[in-house]
């Protein structure tokens, strides 16, 4: 069974509800999720999940046109795994919220697939025509806003049990189930798969 | 009176109708707004043209996640201006326009502005906040989507007579004063208009 | 065997001698290459190369601050497959070349990761750390210019037989050849791969 | 006299040298420079001093991949300011360093852009053609490694009276100039001083 960290800072609840969303998609496509979240300085137990797994889902909410600090200092943190290259060729893939429709949320998923890159990883699109070749916009439609590097959720000022809509959690759980299918291709194609399959 | 060039690319005829707003934006504020498409592969007037103007308003359509080839031709065609950096010290604004609410038009705004960073310009961003900051977005709404930068706006596949809502041509018509305004100002600070003051 | 298009727009020669270099690297890892030059404005052939492609690894010269119009033009005819996804689930990575370190070359290849997003593709970074990481950086070192989404090149006002230096082949080639690694891996674990080894 | 704010982030004091250059910069122009250097996690007074300043010149260094964690959380510190545009229209600039020529540093260059556009800031670029124009780049020469949006040093792995080299200095420091000068063309110019003129 392939293993998906999901590894994201949350400030307001909403990105960790995404979380959630993301390791139901997981669920769906039968591997197994590890939630890690971000809080305080320590960074040790995300960065071995995220040495431990096979493929990583990262979020963040985008404040001020950008990833928070608070995702930030993850990736600093991730320096010495990057010098050594541990996480090379490990799948990722990754999402964001924020209060407008685009926010400047593409940035911070550019950010993002930078940093996997930096890391070495095989990043993961979301796989998703948008909701508005099937017609209007509506909360309700995957794929809403237009986002195909990562997913892009919308919140309004309210609770995370109230925003963002159904439509954005399901767009994740989808990514989640994509990761997950991607994992299991990916390790099964893998040289030691290959030979122990021989 | 200053000169605001408005440069712009259009397919389907959104990009074009939202040039007029912006030069409706421009007569606003007092200024003269020279209209400039780029059609065809001659590119001799619209480089004439932003050489004349005080300030220029970039347009195009976003197109798979970028500006259009039609823009791009025109950019490439401006490197012997780049070389003298004639453009340099002008003033620069942006906008785009594309079918889903993000559709990755972040990346051309922001290819825009290094574009008129590579020319040496000042680039004026739109200054608006977003709708969303006064309650539920809608079509009404200046800057809905939630981008500062540039412009952004959305188009339904349908004519540029119905599409985009009043909401973006509001949005950009606000910006054409914006720049013009700007316009007036830097040039009035300008050595020449200060020795000529004094 | 896995076939890996490389699908590139090239206007001084030398994004056409990269391409031959990754091609280099695709023959390394014992896939076939399939190069695809742009030009004129007729795709077929290069749209019909990269539907019968397992991965693309796509290239262009970076002008004026983002990929060449040629390039462009291709993206914009291929809305038609995108449409249908008809590259969902191939893999791809990325090369631009131009005349500085920098150059705003990076707003290139995170323009093709975006662009492959919107096809649903899986992006292969470089997965080589910067030559500083090992002392001073000269023109034979592999990553000179610390790249990690795609492959950068600098090409000096010289012909391409001179220039970009060996350290930017070099790299290219390794790009070449852990795309097409990527590719019999993702291949050998995809379902239908996985149905008929059981 | 118009006043240039230099809010910089630093870890390894790289930064904190390239900022005093920026601040050389602004004197050379006859204008007050405003060193404000973000430590600890009070932003008090880094936020009055923009709110004193006619400019502000962003600088943080690039870690994998976009701005320091140090400098995400003085942009998250500035909402309140935001939510009320309190440094609208305010000129602002940027700069970045890390290891490598590119190291993606163009990511966090674009990020402060976007950073200040939200504060509907007016971007000065570099104004600088790089040094590739005038034949082989050498750590001399201004702009070294062709950036327009921001200006770019790259530090080795050595103390910041060793690296980056001077041509990195002088760069900065002209962007410092550059800003100062378009800072007072822009007070200049402004509703206020018109008035106070006529």
């Amino acid at each position: 069974m392939s293993k998906v960290a999901i590894v994201y800072h949350s400030a307001a609840g909403h990105t960790a509800a995404l979380a959630q969303s993301a390791a139901e998609g997981v669920r769906d496509a039968g591997a197994e999720p590890l939630l890690l979240r971000l809080e305080g300085d320590d960074y040790a137990q995300a960065l071995e999940g995220v040495r431990s797994a096979d493929a990583v889902i990262f979020g963040a909410p985008t404040f001020m046109g950008d990833l928070s600090a608070g995702f930030r200092a993850f990736a600093e943190a991730s320096a010495k795994d990057w010098y050594v290259q541990a996480w090379k060729d490990k799948l990722a893939a990754g999402f964001t919220v924020s209060n407008s429709p685009s926010g400047d949320k593409l940035n911070s998923l550019t950010s993002l697939a930078l940093f996997a890159a930096q890391h070495g990883m095989v990043w993961v699109s979301t796989g998703l025509l948008p909701g508005t070749v099937a017609g209007k916009i509506g909360p309700e439609d995957v794929n809403r806003l237009g986002s195909f590097l990562g997913v892009m959720a919308q919140a309004e000022n309210a609770p995370a049990d109230v925003t963002p809509p159904a439509g954005d959690h399901k767009t994740i759980r989808l990514l989640g189930a994509r990761v997950a299918e991607a994992a299991r291709r990916w390790k099964a194609g893998s040289p030691a798969a290959v030979a122990t399959a021989a």
